[in-house]
C-alpha cells in the first residue's frame, strides 16, 4: 500500500512558486538546489514575468500548469501565502511546503491566526502542508532537494556501501535537522530523508514518523524535537517502530524548567516538564540522546556493526594512557570491561611485545598498529565470545598512517561484533575517509562514543500489555462534581469507588461518634481534621496518631474540633477516624497529567529519597503491573524492596498493583489533574500496603491551585 | 632565582646521541624536528661514523664535545642506555632525555632494575633525567623541540595575540600530552611548554609542575596523569599554584576499579581508587576534567575571556532549537539562566525582529547574524550586569558567513565577560580561524563547553589552615603493638588516648561485673561481645540493646558469654557495657590510607545514603574543622544537618571536630591503615554526638584483612 505521504517524499513534479535565478533569494536557491541535487522529476518554475527560468519553461501561475503537481514550494511574502495555498489546492497540488516564516512564532496573534487557517485549508482540501517556517525536505535517495538548506549542496559526496541501511531525520528545527545531516555525512552515515517539520500547521512529527517507520529505505530514525504536538499519532507510530524493531534515537530540547513553577504535590514539583518525555521514550524503547555527538555515534554504530548483544566491551589500544581514558569513559557509561579468560590472554599474549598488556584494555602498543597486532587482537577478542563490542583506540593523525586499512576492513567485515574507533589525536582527512571505507565509526570524543555504546547495549524494554481501562461510571462524575479542593476522605472515597483498597475509616461529627467509630475499627486509631480549607493538616495540629482508648479518642476529637474552629470556621466536614496502620516503609505514588501525553505516573521512596536524591521512576499511563515493577526496579533504592541487608522483602506486588490501578483511574478520568498517595505504608511481602493519605487536584483546578500554593 | 629545571626547558645546547638523517628512525626525526622547530641554540649531532650530519659538525661521542651540554637526547637501544647515561654524566651533561622504552613498563624485572639504576645515576651525578619512555619536551616559546612528536611539525602555525598568557602541558603519556597540544592548537590556544614525563626514573610530574607554577610564561597548567608518584612534591607545587591563583586543570585516568577489591570497611569499598585524587584536587582547587574537549574549552576560556565571576549565563542564539539545546546543557552543568530584567528585555527587544525572543535564551534569529543583532545583544547583555558569562549560538558552516567578524571582535574585546561560541553546524575552516581572531573559543560540542563554563564558574575553594598534628606519644605505640584485628574496646581506647571523646564504657568478665558496670554507667545500657575473632557482632547475636535493669543485664551477660563460647572459644576478651546512646542520626566517619597521599577522610549519612546513593564527601588529611564543614555541605543530604523540614539542626560543629580529630590521628599514626567510626550518633545542635562503634585496621594488616573478608 502506498503511504499517504508518498507523493510528498517521492514527488514526480515540483513547482517552485516565484522561481528565479537569483541565488541571494530563497526562491532562487530552492530552484538551484533542486536542480543540482540530481532530481530527475519534472521541475516547474512559476513566475508571472518570465516564460523561462534557468532554461526551464515557466508558468505564470500554478493553475496554468494544467496538471496536478506533487509539491509546490512556497517561499513568498507571508501576506501572500494563504491565497497562494488556496490557488494551489484548487489546482490540485498534492503537497505544499511553506518555507515562509512569520506565523505562529510571531508575537501578536495575527501570524497564529493565519497559521490556523493553513490547517483548515489542508483539512478542507486534502492538500497536505509542510511548515510554515520550514527549511524543507530532502530525499537523499531519489535524490530530491525540496529545501534551501545549503548542506545538501554536497549531497553527491560518496558514501561507502553499508550493510544496515540508512538514517532518516525528522526535526522541528530545520537548521538543526540539516546540521545533524551534515555532521552525519562527515561520519559517512548514509541518510534516506531529512524532514524539517517547522511550525506544523498541518503535518506534524507524528505523520513523518509514521512514514519513516513504514519506509523500507530507512533503518534508523533520528528525531530532534522541541515539542510533540500529536501525542496519539506519535504513540501509534512509535509503537509500530517498536514492533518492527526499528530504532528511534530522540533528542528532546527545552528540558530545563523555566523558573521552577509552584506546585501542590511532590510529584509535580519533582517531575518537572521532561518526565512525560522520559516516560514516553521508555515506553516505546526510544533511545534518548542528549547531544549531537552521542546521537551521531549511535546512528553510526547502528548502520555499521549494529547493536551490541550485551554490556561487555573490549578495548584494544596502541597507547596505554589513551586506553585507560577510554576504559574510564566506558565504565562511566555503564559498560563492563571483563578480564579476558586465561586462554584468551594467552592468545593475545602471542601478539604483543614484551611491554604490551593482555588484560583489558589490551595494549598492543604503537608497534601493534604497524605489524598487524591491532587486526589480530580484534579477531582474537571477537572470536573469544567474551565481549559484545570493541573499542579501538589509536592515533588517526595524518602522520601516523601506519596501519593497513585493507586488512582492518576485512577483519571488521567478518568479526560480527560492533566496533568504534577512538582517536586521541586530531583526526586527519585521510583517516576520516579511511575509517568510513572500513565501515568503522571514528571519533575524537570517547565520552560520546562510550555513552552511545552504553545506550545501545541496554536491553530493548519489553512492551507490556496495556491493561484495560475501566472504572465504575460514578467515579468520573464524583471528580467532576467535586469542589475545587478535595478532603482526604473524599479522595479515598473516589479511590475506593475505583476499586483501590483504602484502610477502613469513618467520618464523625461528635466525640460520641468518634468513640463508636474507634470501637468498631479497633484500637489504636488515627484521627484527622477534614476541611477543604486545611491542606496541610500536620502544620496546624490537625492530625493525632496512635490513640489507644476511648478517653484518648474523645480528647482528640475535642482538640481537632477546636483546630477546625480556629483554622476553618464553618468549613469543617468532620473528623476522620482510621485504624492506625502498622509501621512500614513510606512510598509516594503520584500522577501528573501532561497536556500532550496524559497521565504520567511517578513512584519513589518517601522523604529524603525523593526530596534530596530525586530517586523516582516515571511511566506513561496506563501502566501494567509488570511495567510498574520495572519502574520500581529502576530506583536506586530498589534493593530496599527485595530484602535489603537482612530486612524482609516488601510487598512489591501490592505496590505494583496500586501504581497500575491509579494509572488506570487517571486514564479513565481526565478530570483528575494531579493525584498523590503519600504516604503509602508498604509492609512486608504478603502483608500488602496501607494508603495513609491521598491528594487529588481536579484538572481545571491544577493551575489555580498551583498559583495559590505559590502565594 | 633560576629554577633548577631552567637548563632543561631553555637549553643553550642540545646533543642528539646517534643523530642521523634517516627520518624513519627516531634519532633522525629528533634532529630534524629540533632544526625545523626554529631552535637557535647549538645543535650537536653525536655519531661515531660521521664527521657531519645534516650539515652540522658531528662528534664521535658526547665526551668529545669538550664542553658541558644542556640536553642529551637519547634514543638508542635499551641495553646501551645506562652506559650512555654514565658517559653523559661524566661529560658534564646537565640533562638527559631518554626516549628509549623497554624499562619499568616491560614484563619481567630487568627493565625495572635498569630504570632504578637510572634514578641512582641521577642522584649520584646530579644530572637530571627525563623519562625513560618519553616522547620528549617542547618549548613553544624558544622554540625548541626536544621531541620526536610529529605534532610539533606545525609548530609555526600562527596564533592570535591573546591577553592572558599561555597554557603549559604535563603528561605521563607523551602521546596524549602532544595530542592535547595539537587539539589545543586547532582551537588557537597558545602554549608555553609540553612536557612528557614518561616512566619518571628521576624527574616526575611534581618537578615539572613546580617549574610551570614558577614560570611567568605559563598562566594555565594542563595535566594528564595516570599516577602521581611524588605526592609530597606535588602537594607543595599545587599549594604554590593555589597561592598564586594559577589554575591547574587535571585529567586523571585509570579511575575504574579493577575488579572491585574486597574491603573490610564501608569507607574502603565506597571510596574506590579515585577518592584520594578527588580529595587532592579539591584541596588545592585543581579543576578536574574528565575529557579532552572539556579540558580544552576550560583552557581556551581561561586564556580568552577568563574565569566567569559567577554562575549566571546568558545565551544569545540565531536558532531557537539550538538555543534551547544550549540552555539544557548549561543548566545540566549547574549554571543559571536568569530571566533578564524588564529594562534589559526592553533594550534587547529593540534589537529583535517580531519573531525574536528577549527572554534567556535571547533569540536574535538568523537575521541577527546579518544585521548586527548578535553584536548588540552581546553588548546589551554584558552591560546589564545580569550575567557572568555568555554563550553565543550560531552556525559556523562555510555557507553562513554573514556575521561581521571585525565588529564582533571589537565587542568581545570590550565587554569584559567570558564568551564561548557554540556552532550547531559543521565548523568551517574560515569560521575556525575567524573565531580565533575574535579571541572566542568555538566548539561543536555544547556539552563540553557547558561543563567547562560550569566548572570555571565554581568559586575557588578557600584553603583552610592545616591543623596541627600531634597526638600523645603512646598512641602510635598502641597501634603498632596491637594484634592484627582490634576489638571495639581497643579501638575506643586508642581514640580516647588521641583525645577523641567516646561514650563511657567498661569491659567486664562476669555477670556480677556487668551488673556493677551498668549500675555505675546508668541504665539503659548496651552490651557487646568482644573478641578479635568476631568481626560482625550483630550477625552472631553478639549485641544486646536497651537493657533496663540488673536482671536484663545479667541475662544478657550469660547469653553473650554463650555466643562467645560458640563462635570464638578461648578468644573472648570480655563483654563491653556502654550507656545506651540517645537516638539520633547515624553518620559514618571513615578513613582510608592512600599509598601516595596518606589519609583520605570520608563522611556521609549511614545506611542507604552511603550504600545506595553513594552520597559521601572526601577530604585529604589533615582536615581542619572548617574543611570538614565544607565536606559536610558537599553532601546531597546536607540539608538534613541544618534543620530539615522542621526537624532540629544537628550538632555539625561536633561532627566537624570529630572528622578533623580522626584525620589528625591518622596523619600522626601511619600505622593506622583504615579507620571507620560507624555509627556516629549525631544529636541535635548543642547535644554533641555519640561514637557507638569503631573499626581500625593496621596498615600492614589492610591487605590480608581484605583478603580474609573476601573468603
Amino acid at each position: 500500500m502506498t503511504h499517504p505521504l508518498h507523493s510528498l517524499i517521492w514527488p514526480q513534479s515540483v513547482a517552485v512558486i516565484g522561481a528565479s535565478e537569483d541565488l541571494s533569494k530563497i526562491n532562487g536557491r530552492l530552484l538551484a538546489f533542486l536542480r543540482n541535487s540530481g532530481y530527475t522529476g519534472r521541475i516547474i518554475p512559476i513566475n508571472p514575468k518570465r516564460a523561462e527560468v534557468s532554461g526551464l519553461p515557466a508558468f505564470p501561475s500554478i493553475d496554468a500548469v494544467g496538471e496536478p503537481v506533487d509539491i509546490a514550494l512556497i517561499a513568498i511574502g507571508a501576506d501572500m501565502v494563504l491565497s497562494e495555498l488556496e490557488r494551489c489546492a484548487a489546482a490540485g497540488v498534492r503537497n505544499a511546503i511553506v518555507i515562509t516564516s512569520g506565523f505562529a512564532e510571531e508575537a501578536g496573534g495575527e501570524g497564529a491566526k493565519a497559521q490556523a487557517r493553513m490547517g483548515e485549508i489542508a483539512r478542507e482540501t486534502g492538500m497536505r502542508i509542510v511548515g510554515p517556517n520550514t527549511v524543507g525536505i530532502y530525499n537523499a535517495i531519489a535524490p530530491c532537494a525540496a529545501t534551501f538548506s545549503p548542506t545538501v549542496e554536497k549531497a553527491s559526496e560518496k558514501v561507502a556501501e553499508f550493510n544496515s541501511g540508512r538514517v532518516g531525520i525528522i526535526a522541528n528545527s530545520g537548521g538543526v535537522g540539516f546540521a545533524l545531516y551534515s555532521h552525519g555525512r562527515r561520519l559517512g552515515i548514509p541518510f534516506s530523508h531529512v524532514i524539517a517539520s517547522g511550525n506544523e500547521a498541518d503535518l506534524s512529527i507524528a505523520d513523518y514518523l509514521d512514514y519513516l517507520v513504514e519506509d523500507d529505505d530507512t533503518s534508523v530514525i533520528l528525531l530532534f524535537c522541541e515539542a510533540i504536538r500529536d501525542a496519539q499519532g506519535f504513540r501509534k507510530a512509535a509503537a509500530k517502530a517498536a514492533d518492527k524493531g526499528k530504532p528511534i534515537i530522540a533528542i528532546k530540547v527545552g528540558q530545563s524548567d523555566a523558573g521552577g513553577r509552584a506546585t501542590a504535590s511532590h510529584t509535580a514539583s519533582v517531575a518537572g516538564n521532561h518526565a512525560a518525555y522520559r516516560a514516553l521514550f521508555a515506553e516505546y524503547g526510544i533511545i534518548e540522546a542528549l547531544y549531537l555527538s552521542e546521537a551521531m555515534m549511535m546512528a553510526s554504530l547502528l548502520v555499521t556493526g549494529g547493536r551490541p548483544k550485551g554490556n561487555r566491551v573490549g578495548v584494544v589500544t596502541v597507547s596505554g594512557g589513551a586506553g585507560a581514558w577510554a576504559a574510564d569513559a566506558l565504565e562511566r557509561a555503564g559498560l563492563d570491561l571483563p578480564m579476558p579468560s586465561e586462554g584468551t590472554r594467552a592468545e593475545l599474549g602471542k601478539l604483543l611485545p614484551s611491554y604490551g598488556s593482555a588484560i583489558n584494555p589490551i595494549d598492543v602498543t604503537a608497534s601493534g598498529a604497524r605489524n598487524g597486532g591491532v587486526q589480530a587482537a580484534l579477531e582474537t577478542l571477537a572470536a573469544s565470545g567474551e565481549v559484545d563490542s570493541i573499542v579501538l583506540v589509536l592515533s588517526a593523525a595524518a602522520s601516523f598512517v601506519t596501519l593497513d586499512q585493507d586488512s582492518l576492513a576485512k577483519v571488521v567485515a567478518k568479526i560480527g561484533v560492533p566496533v568504534f574507533v577512538y582517536s586521541y589525536t586530531v583526526i586527519s582527512e585521510a583517516w576520516r575517509e579511511g575509517m568510513i571505507a572500513c565501515n568503522l565509526p571514528l571519533t575524537n570524543d570517547v565520552n560520546s562514543g562510550a555513552i552511545a555504546l552504553g545506550l545501545l547495549a541496554q536491553p530493548v524494554p519489553e512492551r507490556s500489555m496495556t491493561p484495560p481501562v475501566a472504572v465504575p461510571p460514578g467515579v468520573a462524575a464524583a471528580v467532576t462534581g467535586a469542589r475545587e479542593s478535595l478532603c482526604e476522605y473524599e479522595v479515598k472515597a473516589i479511590l475506593k469507588a475505583a476499586g483501590i483498597d483504602t484502610a477502613p475509616e469513618m467520618l464523625v461529627n461528635s466525640a460520641d461518634e468518634a468513640e463508636k467509630a474507634a470501637e468498631s475499627l479497633g484500637y489504636p486509631v488515627v484521627m484527622k481534621i477534614q476541611s477543604p480549607r486545611i491542606q496541610h493538616k500536620t502544620e496546624v495540629g490537625g492530625l493525632r496518631l496512635n490513640l489507644k482508648d476511648a478517653a484518648a479518642v474523645r480528647e482528640a476529637y475535642d482538640a481537632l474540633a477546636a483546630v477546625g474552629e480556629r483554622h476553618a470556621p464553618g468549613a469543617v466536614d468532620g473528623v476522620l477516624v482510621q485504624t492506625m496502620a502498622p509501621s512500614g516503609t513510606e512510598i509516594i505514588v503520584g500522577m501528573v497529567r501532561d497536556d500532550s501525553f496524559g497521565p504520567v505516573m511517578m513512584v519513589g521512596f518517601g522523604g529524603v529519597a525523593i526530596e534530596l536524591y530525586k530517586d523516582v521512576a516515571y511511566g506513561l499511563g496506563p501502566v501494567s503491573p509488570e511495567k510498574a515493577r520495572a519502574m520500581l526496579d529502576e530506583l536506586k533504592s530498589a534493593p530496599l524492596l527485595h530484602g535489603y541487608r537482612g530486612r524482609p522483602a516488601l510487598a512489591v506486588d501490592a505496590l505494583a498493583k496500586l501504581v497500575s490501578d491509579v494509572s488506570r483511574l487517571a486514564v479513565a478520568v481526565p478530570e483528575i489533574g494531579e493525584m498523590e498517595i503519600n504516604p503509602v505504608i508498604l509492609h512486608a511481602d504478603g502483608s500488602g500496603l496501607t494508603i495513609a493519605d491521598a491528594l487529588l487536584i481536579r484538572a481545571e483546578a491544577t493551575t489555580d491551585h498551583a498559583l495559590e500554593a505559590a502565594e
